[in-house]
């Protein structure tokens, strides 16, 4: 029988496969690991006392609603909440702006199924986040990649592939996952001017942008879009969908994310959300409206710096001290990530098996490219996260892999034996 | 800037409209209006106190995973206790057969993604559950409707349309939505029979099948299924999909739902929510876990038949006390719905606006029908919802409702005037 429902799959099956990190970290689970390969933030950040809080207040206060059903849109106070916190980056959010999501993630699959034909291409950073991979796939996206440095997104190579009329952009401006890079503002600028001249929306995602750990916080894209609007032909609805979520500010496992968007556009994605999962809990919104109410979320995230980014410090000594000079990595502002960059003729799947036997993990490039012709390019490089584990494990992690990467280059490079 | 979005939109946004449940809702949530228009569960039986019981335990003694990201695949305990809890049916489920998800509604996105084309056609009851129609409506899908009886599904009109190649049926067999009717177990033998016959699996929903309270518990088509594949030729994966939900017996504001299905159907669904939201919320699985556990689901389940079995009883009562004789409606042997037909002539939609001016609301029957030929038929319908409102509201709800019937009625066969 087990053929008959293979026979009866989708077309758009074709081609979704469980995500390699997925995979990985089944493996990565064992506790003899010290594994960098997830985006995992640090469990003992959690405010569980805060939430312990919430739940009672929630359920002495307002039990009955919190058990019901509720609006697609979200919860109005949380609505509120996050418009407000919007604003405070200086763009005019109100609630009718925000959706409430089940995460980010479903924040993904809706503009996917919002904006995406089979056959569309979606203009990516190279490399990108894989869960938007993932997630446009399904709806038959192909892609325009376009490289990045240090500074981000190479906005100098836009013009091209937007001239060939992609169906979106899609870029993560901040402490880029996987890159760890942050788009430099004058390419902000020019992003959004080129969006703006080629008639190609943006859709922003920010999951990481308050955790930043050195220098100044930059305007994120869907405010300088809504300047420039209000500049030269009075305010408008933009051209920008902006992204965020409480994964990595409170907590990843109440999956509670949301959009910003043109009020029209809302309604779509409204309606869409609609047929995907009626709305996100109830419990799960006040819950979180509870927690983070009062400035307690903005208190919190000052604690998550601190520790994250001594995480990151840690980690940049340790691959200063321990990794051979041939390999390079990038040096974060913010967020839970850094890109490590291996000699010529390295292969991080290669090493990721060795490493293994190592007891650490990562995740090999490959895995954050669309596939047209950087496949190979994805094999020089690695992701490493820096917020999960503690500062000693962070070290010794570090020591262990470079273990397994001297092994690998002296398998390289031979050196020449006595004889 | 407002048509730059609207002409971006994808193709499968043709056709995808608010439900028109969601505005009429909107309408009905005055508190002056007596409402049987949504599918509501009483609050006044949510159990909140093992709710708050519930919370504390999870945060106590598990805060760290319950805050965390989780499997796409769900809370381990959560899938045993789903499994154990249908193997009670007489399904063999093991843990590696569940998949939770956000609430059926998420189940029906997911299984749209994974099986329907644009253009395949879903073989569906005529009415059906208008959320079905919503999720399955964006993938393209076009309908084979049957009509229904007292028995439900009319198994007797099913051969033509099986032989046309739907890519699978959608049921309800208990106390459907919005009909109110149970498949009588001579018809869910030949349903399955003929699934297997023709080579067309079944998506057997059953988020109230709990909630009887009148008659014999009627074996699953899933359980019928597989009696039969064990029978014939040895134990096999089956042809039909298993849904169900704790909206209707825990909260339907947790948004938990669960996919029971052959284990290489679940890897595919595993997949396709990866994408879609990663997982479903941890906290809230620990939570549903917590409240359910060591025999409460079972034992809140009789307090929920006992409240919404009186409910029915009620409505039943005013029915055939105030309503006209030319008026005919189903008797349900649980669930939250009955189904009530006009005679010729009648319009529901017409009704409703008056209806409306009485202070009370129902749904009309248009929207439960996929538009092939039955619209006019649904415009003789409506559905009236018998759980959330208190007893007295109902039979006041029913009052007032009579008289905006017999007002139309009074329209359409004037009386002769005395001259």
């Amino acid at each position: 029988m087990s053929t008959a429902w293979t026979s009866r799959y989708a077309q758009r099956l074709k081609g979704v496969h469980s995500s390699a990190i997925r995979e990985l970290l089944k493996i990565t689970q064992k506790p003899e690991i010290i594994s960098f390969a997830g985006g995992l933030p640090a469990p003992d950040v959690f405010p569980v006392e805060r939430f312990r809080e919430a739940c009672r207040n929630v359920l002495d206060k307002n039990a009955k609603a919190a058990l019901q059903y509720g609006a697609t849109e979200g919860y109005e106070p949380l609505r509120e909440m996050i418009a407000r916190h919007t604003s405070s980056y200086g763009v005019k959010a109100k609630p009718e702006h925000v959706l409430i999501t089940s995460g980010s993630q479903q924040a993904l699959d809706l503009i996917g199924k919002l904006l995406i034909n089979p056959g569309d291409r979606v203009l990516v950073e190279a490399p990108t986040y894989l869960g938007a991979l993932q997630a446009f796939n399904v709806y038959g996206a192909e892609y325009l990649c376009v490289p990045s440095d240090n500074d981000g997104l190479r906005t100098d190579l836009l013009e091209d592939p937007l001239r060939s009329g992609p169906k979106f952009m899609y870029v993560l401006p901040n402490f880029q996952n996987p890159g760890g890079t942050t788009l430099a503002e004058g390419r902000r600028h020019e992003l959004v001017l080129l969006a703006e001249r080629y008639g190609i929306p943006i859709i922003e995602d920010d999951p990481y942008g308050q955790l930043r750990y050195e220098g100044e916080h930059l305007p994120p894209l869907v405010v300088l879009d809504r300047e420039n609007l209000r500049r030269d032909r009075g305010y408008s609805l933009g051209n920008v969908i902006y992204l965020s979520t409480f994964s990595k500010t409170l907590s990843p496992g109440l999956r509670m994310g949301w959009i910003v968007a043109p009020p029209e556009v809302i309604t779509k994605l409204v309606h869409l959300k609609q047929g995907a999962d009626l709305h996100t809990s109830t419990f799960g919104q006040m819950v979180a409206y509870e927690v983070a109410k009062d400035g307690f979320l903005n208190e919190h995230i000052k604690v998550i710096r601190r520790v994250y980014g001594e995480r990151r410090d840690v980690m940049l000594q340790a691959l200063e001290e321990y990794f051979p000079p041939e390999v390079s990595w990038t040096r974060p502002l913010g967020g839970l990530f850094l890109w490590v960059t291996l000699p010529e003729g390295m292969d991080s799947h290669r090493l990721f098996e060795a490493a293994l036997k190592e007891n650490v993990a990562f995740v090999p490039g490959d895995s954050f490219y669309s596939g047209n012709g950087f496949a190979s390019e994805g094999l020089r490089h690695f992701r490493l996260n820096f917020s999960n584990a503690q500062p000693d494990q962070i070290r010794e992690g570090v020591r262990r892999l470079s273990v397994a990467i001297k092994n690998q280059m002296a398998g390289l490079n031979p050196q020449p034996v006595a004889g």
